[in-house]
């Protein structure tokens, strides 16, 4: 361990070494890694494995019959693999449903609206909500022009420019509408292109605002249209209809499945994505790709008759969509153990082409990623940055466990994400299995290697 | 006349000289040109007039109140342009109405399907037709399996080529499957990419096929999944819904509004688009971008002062997609006059970047077309090809009138064609514009300059 945190210093302190002449890791690995690439690449087993589970079960929503059959399926799948302590574990998770919605022009013109319901909304009166439309670009100008908004539709017609900086209208409109008066929210989709496919995803109540109102996204199209309506002095009425509601919390599972290490049982690298998804589309992408692909990744190795030294436990974390049960619950479950996970791994951006990974760690651990990274330069994914955490892997990273993330080409992902166009045909079968390979490389690499990544600092309020 | 056509046809002959200097209406029209160009260029006002258009009236599928209201509206407008004998001319319009529709998975699992009716097909009880999916990638193949196809809903999943080729199954499918004791057919949508947007369009139903039966397509994401569910062995059923009838014929509109010509005003350059769309979406791109260009194209003339020396006519085609009632009436109308038409150019690719033009005349009409083309160096639109018939001028060609088409770049056109996607953010402002100077430019050089287009041989049998 020692050698090699010490070889990975000099990396970042002796910049002007080639960065070729300083791979331990990958000297040590490469042609286990070559020989996983290789037979990722032979087929596209992951991408069929994925189209059988999001065909025979659609969406899978937190609370919904069919991710709980998901579930049964792949526990049952893992088991005919032959891996090892194949089991659930028991999470309780929210349980909001949809039901029937509809968003509706009523003046200028009668006109149906491409519109879906934010998730966690309440829902409207049967008869909806009508209203005329005040329009705004930002939280600031509905502050400024909060005297007009009594009474209002508000919708929030936002460009999209990062996910990070746009998703706050989809968290955030409700209660700010509803503090000025408003009677519902409408968002422009968070979403980078748009084929009237309005794109859902979850939303939060302030619990500082009395006054809960009901949101909705229209689509990127219809949102513009109103807008211009309204910037033409045009008054525009929209009758919105949502039945959505939020049941008792129901029983659901984070499942596991694992690869028992040889030699150091009891020290663990967790790689997995999450099972559930949002109720439209396949929820291929976000994220049945990324559970599928780890599951495959450690199906490969142990296909390839590999043994690593430590254990590879393949994680599926529920409810990562509306309420982060999953993540939490598994970190809770397994606090006892977190001192011996030296890695954790989510897919959680779209199983598109690799470009690299992302990495959380300690000092000397860029570097280390690095190291790893120039194992998959038949495929272009050599490239090593710092930041490494997804949804379900950030709690275990701030309590100290190593995280590492693929980093991949994203240019599509908000296109798709959280609506109908999150399907199988937006995916490729060798961009899928590129994934498999980097999952079952960097996995395998961090179960068996000598050394250990650098645990990072436990952040303070490590939630 | 005779002077240009001679050296019309020297270019032809003698390839080897340049180009360049051989442009003698360019150089005859180069100042004016631009003056048109950079007016057009200066400002959105065609991309505006569109949305205004688009927006306040929707989508107008032909019987629709909606398209009635629009030629209404346009009328007004081309009035108070101070346009010149601005009226309609009736037409009788088939009159399709789609009604409520739906297609869902009933076996093996419980889904809703994205689909939508295709134009002219027959509705389904009310209950809608409930059966198993048989799914073909060809019409041969439907043919070899005929002995299957009993009592199926047949599904053509053909990936999209070319328009051409793959419309072929919207046109065909439903007769195809009845030959064959199918009960519906259902296609996967003839475009080219998408997020869910099924795309309709008009069918045929063959007059040698006794038996009528339903027909719709599936989104392209739907169609897959079927199909990878058949592939697995596993029994698909369908229940599809559709209310669709087609109604006794209902009166509309071409609409007209010109500029006379100053010395010859018997002699007539044609420029127009359809002003139907199809009943979903906003019918921006089809045709909506390519009737307002060309109204805009005549009203930039007008406000230049410019007086052709021959009258131009913006012509706005209504029926196009359903039934080609405009252009067949229209060339009915004027049967009498079209000798004395020199020019007749529809938009209908959708108002894109301009690459160029096509051009259909007769010997040594391809070379005075690369001479109109060589006025839009500036933005790139130089390329003259042969052949430039659209749905509306088709007739007009067969009939010896020559015909100019703009050549676009329609990468995204079957992206949104026929689908709730063509909407105006699918428009540029400036592309737009670049269409308003293309036609401008090309309407006024045509009606201004001393020779004319050579004229195209007769059809024999002209439609």
């Amino acid at each position: 361990m020692k050698k090699t945190l010490v070889l990975a210093s000099l990396l970042v302190l002796v910049p002007a070494l080639p960065v070729s002449a300083q791979t331990p890791i990958a000297d040590r690995y490469r042609e286990t890694a070559n020989r996983i690439i290789s037979t990722a690449f032979a087929d596209s087993s992951a991408w069929n494995r994925l189209a059988e589970m999001t065909d025979k079960f659609g969406n899978r929503l937190s609370g919904s019959e069919s991710l709980e059959r998901t579930l049964d399926w792949v526990l049952a799948q893992m088991k005919s693999d032959g891996l090892d302590n194949v089991h659930g574990e028991n999470v309780m998770v929210p349980h909001w449903v949809r039901g029937e919605e509809s968003a509706s022009l009523i003046t200028p013109r009668a006109a149906p609206l491409h519109m879906i319901g934010l998730g966690r909304s309440i829902g409207t009166p049967a008869a909806g909500i009508t209203a005329p439309v005040m329009v705004v670009g930002s939280f600031d100008e509905l502050t400024r022009r909060a005297a007009e908004a009594k009474g209002k539709i508000v919708l929030f017609d936002v460009p999209f420019t990062s996910y990070g900086e746009t998703v706050r209208y989809r968290s955030g409109a409700a209660s700010a509408a509803a503090r000025v008066g408003g009677v519902a929210a409408l968002i422009r989709s968070v979403s980078s292109y748009s084929i009237q496919n309005p794109h859902t995803g979850a939303m939060n109540y302030d619990t500082a605002v009395a006054v809960k109102v009901p949101a909705a996204a229209l689509s990127v199209e219809d949102a513009l249209m109103l807008h211009r309506m309204i910037n033409r002095g045009e008054t525009v009425v929209v009758n919105l209809r949502m039945s959505a509601q939020t049941l008792p919390d129901a029983p659901s599972r984070n499942i596991i499945a694992e690869i028992r290490g040889s030699e150091k049982p009891d020290e663990v690298v967790v790689l997995g994505g999450h099972t559930d998804s949002w109720d439209v589309g396949q929820g291929a992408m976000d994220d049945g790709g990324g559970i599928v692909a780890a599951w495959e990744a450690v199906k490969l190795i142990k296909r390839l008759g590999l043994k690593p030294r430590r254990t590879i436990r393949v994680v599926g974390w529920v409810n990562e969509e509306n309420g982060s049960r999953g993540g939490l619950g598994y970190r809770d479950a397994h606090r006892a153990e977190l001192d011996k996970h030296v890695l954790a791994m989510e897919s959680d951006n779209g199983v598109f082409h690799v470009l690299g990974l992302g990495i959380s760690a300690g000092q000397g651990g860029l570097a280390m990623g690095q190291d790893i990274a120039s194992l998959f330069s038949s495929f272009g994914a050599t490239k090593a940055t710092d930041g490494g955490t997804d949804a379900d892997t950030d709690p275990l990273n701030a309590l100290g466990v190593p995280t590492i993330s693929p980093t991949v080409d994203g240019t599509r992902y908000f296109w798709f994400h959280h609506s109908s166009g999150d399907t199988m045909d937006k995916l490729d079968p060798h961009e899928m299995a590129e994934n498999v390979a980097f999952l079952a490389v960097t996995a395998f690499v961090a179960a068996d290697m000598p050394g250990y990544l650098p645990r990072p600092a436990v952040k303070p309020a490590g939630r």
